[in-house]
């Protein structure tokens, strides 16, 4: 096992980290821009070290610095947590070349999953179904035309324009004619090759209110893997997960055990290790699309701890160090319902604008079955500079009436001051008769709740 | 179901029942001495009523104010909590003849399990094996000799003199030779006689270095009964529980299965509804011996929470309103091991003195399995008139190693500042080889922890 582990993050991901590290015996090196001098993963952790200013180009996202930092702290390995650098296959390839272990996949299986479009391939020779779209790239938008090319009259509009190099809810746009399509395509390279270095698209067919479903993978280095479960994310607000639960209301035994199969497949295409996230979209009629993988511990990962009591944290470092798996397939079993709620520093009453400033108030919700995951504390100052999650709140309760009644009733025992937070907008999702008889889709926040709110 | 309910208790207890009402959709009505006024049980309740001055017989204690307010308020029943008249068959009784109903067993129930000489008369008639020890109470010191007596002589020496009405670890002595049974039976009736209303007294036989061993069970007003497993609580000082744990690392399968038997059995006898735990002791030797029933919620009834998924308050909830059980016994299934740790507001350092005064800094711990029940909150003043129980971390781990690395972990977050907490105490009694390996007694913290540190 590592003897210490320099965590690449910052927020509430690096103490979850942290948390992790002290529980298997391992020391702990926090980096922190900064901006992030007072953060509550720089208290946490047994050594931190300030790795450049606010911006995180310049500290969160600095390989030579990061690296340099982890070496001269002697640390054996890097946590990447999300965001940041946990995707990116030359920083994982970047620690093998220093001799620190990259606690997640290999890089091969990062660059691969990384481009959605080859992803996309891989997956029809593996025999997952992909959501019907181009096969490959779309080179040149000026010698491309919509109106003549098979996809897009096969697809049928409206057709999303996603980029190669996106991820997580990024880099993707929607046309709904042949005119809209050519103007979009030049917009969306032109964004793609600015924000994630490369201008490569791709289209898909536009799914009408589908629901997010991600199947969680295990795996060892050994070519033990195992599925955790799927986990039902539909409730988005411009495809960023707000609200996630598990299981999925919308599965019944069959197609669970399908969609699981599936994500096993899509992972073993790329011989992947660490843990792992297989997105899907569900269709009104029951039929499901892989969409992406991605390489990471997810933000939502609690709440399948919650219902198969498995630390995938711990789970990650170990496998990460060589161990087996623990389990097989048949020995992990689900028990009850779990919700987790993203609490974020932004405004339900100003188009959910950034709140940052200082919290002079920060008391959490406590009793059973309620667990949180937070990077602040009372006195913290909120930085604006990075992404707006305060905190995680995630429920269990024996069945899905359960988790959401002491999901309310957790919300109510929140009391936070001096900033503005997304925790009133949650109670109103929750309460709503459609959350409540499990009637949701990807548009439904934005459709059904904001569309009357904002 | 009920529609309002008053709990008439304070602290982490009263907070535990507000939620259970709340996920239940219950009102919840706080009744708070003057001490109380900041109080979180009041803050966290719909309704709050002031009951009394600081004294506790003259607010929490205060049966005709109780009533009154819980009939003013239109509460259809009341929940005791535990302490205060949780155990007060009068009170229970009181509750019925003004129309509320009283959410704990029949006032019979607890008359019968009160009285710890008559318990175990009834547990030998059941079946149930007793610590040897006179079967009736000693009703005259003057008139008895402990020499002539057979009873003492055949415990052989040390003995227990203890308090027919006393329970929860009080109302008890020791006494090493017949010199000094005589001279401690005169004091202990006098201050049983002072403390518990009644001057009978009883003796039981010493057991060496026992185990503390309890079974939770739970039943309806229908005839339904399950056990909900054991937990231990051997780590206590002046018989007060400190860590309890679930399940105990002392039991295998079959002892496990004979003594839950053994506690469905007790219950039965006095024909029990509600939640209620019947405690044992374990001898080194592995027999064990029914010591009293405990006819209330118990303080660490959340480890058992966590090890089996059951909210023990909402079903103690549904069964006083008439619900049946909605188990059978088959279908209680223990998954994990849980461990709590009583963060009381004592000193350590100065022989774990009361430690009142302002909480200039509260913050839990959080992340995966760490639940905690607490009282207080930063800018609370602990007031130095009743229990110094400031709040209840329990964890839950896949396994007893990882429950007591997770609590440990947790123990390192909690920050308190303002006051003095046991929190030190708990990190050495963990850490500790003999606590690692499961070897503990009634006497282990006590004689192995405190010897050497007091």
């Amino acid at each position: 096992m590592f003897q210490k582990v320099l965590i690449a993050n910052r927020g509430e991901i690096a103490a979850r980290v942290i948390r992790a590290c002290r529980e298997l015996g391992i020391t702990t090196v926090a980096i922190y821009s900064e901006a992030d001098r007072d953060a509550l993963h720089v208290r946490m952790a047994d050594e931190a070290y300030c790795v450049g200013p606010a911006l995180d180009t310049k500290s969160y996202l600095n390989i030579p610095v990061i690296i340099e930092t982890a070496v001269k702290a002697r640390a054996d390995a890097i946590h990447p947590g999300y965001g940041f650098l946990s995707e990116n296959p030359h920083f994982a390839a970047v620690c093998r070349t220093w001799g620190l272990d990259f606690i997640g996949p290999d890089p091969e299986a990062i660059e691969r999953m990384g481009s959605k479009s080859l992803a996309r391939q891989m997956m029809i020779q593996a025999g997952v179904p992909v959501v019907p779209g181009t096969l490959g790239t779309i080179e040149a938008v000026a010698k491309w035309d919509p109106l003549k090319e098979p996809d897009a009259e096969e697809l049928g509009y409206p057709v999303l324009v996603k980029a190669v190099a996106g991820g997580g809810g990024r880099g993707i746009r929607i046309a709904r004619t042949p005119a809209e399509l050519r103007e979009t395509l030049e917009a969306a390279r032109r964004e793609a090759a600015r924000f994630f270095g490369s201008g490569e698209v791709y289209l898909e067919k536009y799914l009408e209110e589908p629901r997010h479903i991600e199947v969680q993978v295990l795996a060892d280095r050994h070519g033990g893997m195992v599925h955790l479960f799927e986990r039902e994310c539909s409730i988005q607000r411009r495809r960023q997960k707000i609200i996630e639960e598990a299981p999925s209301p919308a599965l019944g035994p069959e197609q669970r055990e399908a969609i699981c199969q599936a994500a096993l497949r899509a992972a073993r295409a790329v011989n992947y290790s660490s843990t792992g996230t297989v997105e899907f979209l569900l269709d009104k009629d029951g039929n499901f699309y892989f969409c992406e993988m991605n390489t990471r511990i997810q933000v939502e990962h609690p709440i399948t701890e919650l219902i198969t009591g498995i630390d995938l944290v711990k789970e990650q470092i170990r496998v990460a160090a060589g161990e087996p798996l623990r389990w097989t397939q048949e020995e992990i079993q689900r028990r009850g319902w779990a919700i987790e709620c993203r609490i974020t520093a932004e405004d339900p009453d100003n188009r959910l604008m950034p709140s940052p400033g200082v919290i002079t108030t920060w008391e959490v919700p406590g009793g059973p079955g309620v667990r949180v995951d937070g990077g602040v504390y009372t006195g913290y100052e909120v930085p604006p500079f990075y992404d707006s999650l305060l905190a995680k709140l995630a429920v269990w309760g024996e069945d899905r009436e359960e988790a959401v009644r002491r999901a309310l009733r957790a919300l109510d025992e929140f009391r936070v001051e001096g900033i503005k937070t997304i925790i009133p907008l949650h109670k109103t999702i929750l309460a709503h008769e459609d959350f409540r008889t499990g009637r949701i889709h990807t548009q439904f926040l934005e459709d059904v709740i904001l569309g009357s709110r904002l």
